[in-house]
């Protein structure tokens, strides 16, 4: 296409973005290149700030810019339940919700043999510890339900059941506003079998 | 959300992107985050460099890493036409056609009295100047096909009039693959007024 050579580089990078083609990115480019108030300069430095400024919460993987986490420096949350999630953005989504208000622990990924992802691959070795110095009231495994979500539950179950502690797993049936003629049929399968006295 | 403040500011900075709400930036600022092979950084300083290196051709405004843009530098198509765009993306979109061999003026712009831009607002007086020092065959005029557009065109049409130049303007019709049944009332009356024998 001809672009200057500083302006594919932009273009290139860009299209790394997920969701972003070339086209998207060229746009992407112009819009950046004609912004005013040093917006280049201010996206560029956000990039960097945050790549070197957030870490992961030594307690449970959350990210943040301190030792600590939001979560986790709220000491009053410690009594309650640890909800393990496999992302930050499922951890997100859980704190939207305003229902929960113990802390969580961040798996950063799931058993996905497939894709030579393991146990190990996991945060799983500092939950066992945290288990074994503080032992919660319940454990809630809010991985996503999927085949590798479900695996990942099930092998969490087996490894912490020998501690004692409380297990459950999020519900699985019919999301608010759900269509029972649309719904495929394991999700139908598993809101029968899931059902509850009324 | 209660996201750490490095977080937020990049979240807060991606959302100035056009198309990018609150929701994708933070998808988009989670996966810059993951992404390994130093994607941040990279990303960072393409957006320096493109911002501290591009600059606008001498002759013609198109974007350029030196004085002069790629189409320019060509003094094989100096001798050609010269076809009056808006802006950047479109001269790249008349490039991509291959079909045409001279040069570019880009515009930055169109006129607009409701946005306050006026003739003096555009890339207008060095125009003026390139068709005094150098007289091309023609005058392509391919602002685009709307009101500011037309209203820049007869603009220009007027201004350059008196210096005796071929003035010309791209064809408006139906598109290819265009449904008659489909598309608007003005675009079927041009295309009908500027009916061509067959």
């Amino acid at each position: 296409m001809n672009l200057p050579v500083p302006l594919e580089r932009l273009v290139a990078s860009l299209s790394r973005l997920p969701g972003v083609g070339e086209k998207t990115a060229t746009r992407l480019a112009f819009y950046i290149l004609r912004e005013k108030n040093n917006y280049a300069e201010e996206l560029s430095a956000a990039l960097l700030d945050a790549k070197s400024a957030l870490r992961y919460c030594r307690r449970c993987h959350h990210l943040t810019d301190n030792d600590l986490c939001v979560v986790c420096v709220d000491t009053t949350r410690h009594s309650g339940p640890i909800c393990i999630v496999e992302s930050v953005p499922d951890l997100l989504a859980i704190e939207r919700t305003g229902d929960f208000s113990g802390t969580y622990h961040v798996l950063h990924g799931v058993i996905a043999p497939l894709r030579g992802i393991g146990p190990d691959d996991l945060r799983l070795r500092s939950l066992i510890e945290r288990l074994k110095t503080s032992a919660p009231p319940e454990l809630i495994i809010a991985t996503n339900v999927g085949v590798e979500g479900e695996a990942t539950a099930l092998y969490i179950k087996k490894v912490v059941q020998p501690l004692g502690i409380r297990v459950s797993r999020i519900a699985t049936g019919i999301p608010m506003g759900g269509d029972l003629e649309y719904l495929d049929q394991i999700t139908l399968s598993r809101a029968l079998s899931g059902r509850r006295d009324f």
